[in-house]
């Protein structure tokens, strides 16, 4: 049993897990540092404890900080939400040995997919396809080239514990392969702390395609249907939508079917996704496993009527899932848009700045997910993500149609702050996203 | 073909018509009063017209100058939202003849039914249960009273032409019958210009279940279900919800099946509403008809995925419907509560003033439907509503979690602007509500 959740996060996720935790009477204590004193969910949950200076690596990311935090507020639970520690196995480790219930899989599950070597070899053995590549870490740049060599080019380089689009490199002929290997393992090195890198096929022309599992460690295992979320930024997604438009209901269902495989193979438990990469003839192909919520989880929500988060606290709690497979439907079409402080004519630079006007848009099948209101001060400290935008429709032409009425309605303001909004708009009237032609090379192609 | 809709509304339906036409690629005139100069569907849409000074019978009601400016901007159809003209049969008629396309049902069909007595003829030809009551209009208090006599106390008195709530005296013995004829013919001598009364037998205890139809005037008519509005102060809903709760879908279903009559029988066309009473038992009699969208229309899109108006201008437009009774699904919960700028501890009167904080709820399955935002100014000339909360569930106990999160949420603030969201909260916390136990007649009992 659960009875008081921690939430070790910021912004529009840790208002939206605040929200859920609520409406299931599960009291919260918002951890947030001091630069997010007055933010929407400190005002919003139970019990507030400050973890730190504004830095993360001071308090969201700072594990001893946190976890005094719960012990002193009497939290019996942790939600990490996304990023910060969502993925770091060894606070999922310290939480546990604490006696707090981390939301998310266990320590040693989140260990092995979060090595994504280790999780390659998980889903290679429970059948699941994968680009050629290699099957552990790579120790020397001599050996990986000549790995890279025998898959064929373009290859990508990555980082064992990386994620969230980070830590990773495109390379397209031999002599390149080199320094890209060193920038990588540098980076790698110095954002994860473990420089062990490893190489795939790099499909040029692919799209993202991912599937949302849900495990209750009782046996039961369910997908809840695929994403698209092939509109990226240099690895980072900016729109998503659920179903995958112009993807064969049979290819979703294999790909789901592979999903809940990979997970009972994995022992998952709660919220996670599998990664995909689809080919332009619809063949796909296992990335990776998120173990945590993902910013786009919402989509799925929107055409299922199924809470995420609630799902994550009821499994954490001890529960068997309330559903099967069977009970899951699917109605309609989700989109969600990430409006970022980012401007996107100087190479999308962050815009910090208050807000001195904030009108969100309303109305029919339209949701918000947002910690931002008028008065709010973006902070320089953190990513730049100020609010989801997420439609519904019962179709994807009325769904484009409603997130192009509801970026039009937005209207975010303050002296220095551009957002993406406009940009966001521009991009779902590209004729290749309005006929769902596009693929993870578009935005790319597109501004260069 | 529509290409063009003059919208003469305010407020929260204003800008939710516009959003819809905006979403079909139909462009929108803002028709709106000088006070209302700086609302946000003025600014939403894509033209706007003033159309007279602020008092409503100057501008929102003012059949001439709204005809003038639907011809000087070029548009070919007028939506009247709800209130205000929308069940004036007289501008359905001047629409008609001046050529512009009225969204909603003909100018006959709406005098049919805006007759309430001749409404009450109709459907009982149709073959719908009618509490006993007059037949035809009243045309004096001796004859009423005798029909008073016959049919029993307590008895209600309706204007012929009422509407809103307004316009009807409860009378519980004869003693007080002369008096409260007198008043009611008054008032609706001087409200709806129109003195006729009629009779008919009072439900103490009733539910208040209303029937949501679309006809297309092609041979398709369906229902979507039932909406419970009991929840009502001085009969003005102040919280509905759909499905009607503690009421078996068979009656429901004979409900649907009757309204879908009433609705052939009538040649209805457009968004309609029959408006039932159900009593202890589970018997149901047919009230009246609204030729219009309801405020609370947005519960049934939410349960059923469908957008009203969007169908409503489809059906104006000439199409016929894109769906029959048999596609139209029902998926889970919804409830909506209206926040009024009213002050509970004062008799609900009403609290004009300048909104210094506005801060609205978001986050999974709820949507707000409002025009007001930071610095609004809420006018003394209209009515208090200032949002709607909308939110969905599974089921209707984690419908009711959620309205009370999005409620706790909600900040509406000004100097001397109080609001009902307080009062909505407690309400849906007592034991009846929970228990889907409350009637028409809970809130009176409550607030006295």
């Amino acid at each position: 049993m659960i009875s008081k959740v921690l939430i070790a996060n910021r912004g529009e996720i840790a208002l939206r897990i605040a929200r859920t935790c609520q409406e299931l009477g599960l009291a919260t204590v918002a951890a947030h540092s001091s630069a997010d004193r007055d933010s929407a969910v400190v005002r919003f949950a139970d019990e507030t404890v400050q973890v730190g200076p504004g830095p993360a690596k001071s308090s969201y990311l700072n594990i001893p900080a946190i976890i005094e935090a719960a012990r002193a507020r009497g939290a019996d639970a942790i939600h990490p939400g996304y990023g910060f520690l969502s993925e770091n196995a060894d606070f999922a480790e310290v939480c546990e040995a604490e006696g707090f219930t981390f939301i998310g899989p266990s320590a040693e599950v989140m260990g092995r997919l979060g090595d994504k070597s280790s999780a390659r070899a998980i889903m290679l053995d429970a059948g699941l396809p994968l680009l050629p590549g290699s099957r552990v870490a790579l120790s020397s740049a001599q050996e990986a080239k000549e790995l890279a060599a025998e898959i064929g080019y373009p290859v990508i380089i990555k980082a064992v514990a990386g994620g969230g689009g980070r830590g990773m490199a495109v390379v397209r002929e031999p002599g390149e392969f080199d320094r890209a290997f060193a920038t990588t393992k540098a980076n790698a090195q110095a954002v994860f702390r473990d420089g062990r890198l490893y190489v795939e096929r790099y499909l040029d022309s692919a799209r993202h395609v991912e599937i949302q599992v849900l495990g209750d460690g009782h046996g039961g295992v369910v997908h809840l249907g695929a994403r698209d979320c092939s509109l990226q930024r240099r690895h980072q997604k900016l729109v998503e939508e659920s179903p995958a438009p112009r993807l064969d209901p049979r290819i979703v269902a294999e790909m789901g079917e592979a999903a809940v495989r990979g997970a009972r193979a994995a022992d998952y438990t709660g919220a996670g996704t599998f990664e995909f990469l689809v080919d332009g003839t619809g063949r796909f192909f296992f990335m990776e496993v998120n173990c945590r919520l993902q910013v786009e989880h919402p989509v799925t929500e929107m055409v299922t009527g199924i809470d995420l988060v609630r799902e994550q606290l009821r499994v954490a709690a001890g529960e068997p899932l309330g559903f099967t497979q069977d009970d899951v439907e699917h109605r309609g079409v989700a989109i969600e848009c990430r409006v970022n402080a980012e401007d996107p004519a100087r190479d999308f630079a962050p815009t910090p700045g208050t807000l001195t006007r904030c009108v969100l848009p309303g109305g029919p099948f339209v949701r918000v997910d947002t910690h931002i209101e008028h008065g709010y001060k973006i902070p320089a400290l953190y990513d730049s993500l100020l609010a989801k935008l997420i439609v519904w429709a019962p179709d994807r032409e009325a769904a484009l149609a409603k997130m192009r009425r509801a970026l039009a309605e937005t209207e975010i303001r303050g002296a220095g702050v551009t957002t993406t909004a406009e940009f966001l708009a521009g991009l779902l009237d590209h004729p290749r996203v309005r006929a769902s032609e596009h693929d993870t090379a578009l935005i790319g192609s597109l501004v260069g």
